[in-house]
């Protein structure tokens, strides 16, 4: 299986499956396309008609959009349990995620996620923040009730803690304040191992994306690749 | 089974799920909620936490959003094979469905659903007509591998025809044009007798969503509910 992503430091839709993988432990192929290259169009054509990262290649199957690829890889690896085994708490799961998918769009545009950037209190307005609290909520309830479990969402990991993996990030960039339980998770979240691999790639690229960059003019390094789309 | 909506001349995301159930024949309890009305907010919010339609409530479980309605129900209703058979099959139908879930930005903002207006050429631009492109295009590609099977997209009706129906009203609504096989099967989809059925109701509808309507100014009758949000 080959996993075609973009650039670890901004590409959320990316972060998604391939964490969901390493942390499962599922074998596969890392690809990556530098987004908003020349060469981009051409790149991603050879794995998905819709043109964008991510991509599962599983032989001559191709799978693209996250969720899709979600939804491929719990059923091609029933024995990871990637959903939680129970038929309300795999419904419970699948809306936030598919809330995640097509929601939060203050969160998702006023704070895109830059992994190696450290930008507090930038891009939060009230709008912003009530996606904040709302994902705050899910957090909260869900540890209150799975906590016992285990330290994931549901206890033991699924697809709706890789779902909400670019939010723990963003969430740390802007340095946004959570309640006690919610922020124990984020915390949680970031120091798993998969995290901190994706974290440390994301730090090593040189790619800055000046029209993904709301507040910054100039990278943090001085051997930065500037790309503007 | 509880199926929440919205008007169903304006919320493209009620019409996927409830038509799939109807074409499918899952029995169910319609439950419309009027967007943007002042009772709105608290009506939903007996309903589901993400404070938005449609919802689908089966018994104690609570299900939102429409990706996770349709897998709930195709995990419910295996008799119904609401997703295609073969494994390749249904990646490719949850991936064009997971595509227009979280994509298709510019024909969605610039064309609202809009099932009793005739606003031909409203809204049109080159964006949107990739966008239209790219729909047409993925609507020919199946029309010409499943065309012997059946008239829907999968040959026969999978969630994937559900999920383009509301493009298929936007189409017809802003007199798009399409080529000749993916106009043939976007006929076909508005003749579909439950279509017609929501089609007919929407038309019963009095509210008229003055901030929904980028393209008029006063509703085509005299008895509607103007309604600002």
């Amino acid at each position: 299986m080959k996993l075609v992503i973009g650039n670890k430091n901004y590409s959320s839709w990316s972060l998604r499956p391939w964490l969901l993988m390493r942390h499962a432990g599922i074998d596969f192929e890392e690809v990556q396309v530098r987004l908003f290259t020349g060469s981009f169009a051409a790149e991603i054509a050879q794995y998905s008609p819709a043109g964008k990262v991510p991509v599962l290649v599983d032989g001559d199957i191709s799978v693209w959009d996250t969720l899709s690829i979600v939804e491929y890889l719990a059923e091609r690896f029933p024995e990871k349990a990637l959903w939680p085994a129970g038929r309300a708490e795999r419904a419970f799961a699948r809306s936030i995620c598919a809330e995640m998918h097509a929601g939060f769009t203050n969160l998702r545009n006023q704070l895109p996620m830059n992994v190696a950037a450290v930008l507090p209190g930038r891009g939060w307005n009230v709008a912003v923040q009530r996606d904040v609290d709302r994902i705050a909520q899910i957090w909260t309830d869900l540890r209150a009730r799975h906590g016992d479990a285990g330290p994931f969402l549901f206890g033991a990991f699924t697809i709706a803690d890789a779902y909400f993996a670019p939010v723990v990030s963003r969430f740390a960039t802007y340095g946004i304040h959570l309640p006690d339980t919610a922020k124990a998770y984020a915390d949680f979240m970031l120091e798993l191992p998969a995290m901190q691999e994706w974290i440390a790639a994301a730090r090593e690229e040189r790619d800055f994306l000046a029209d993904d960059e709301p507040y910054r003019l100039a990278p943090d390094r001085a051997d930065a690749i500037i790309i503007h789309h």
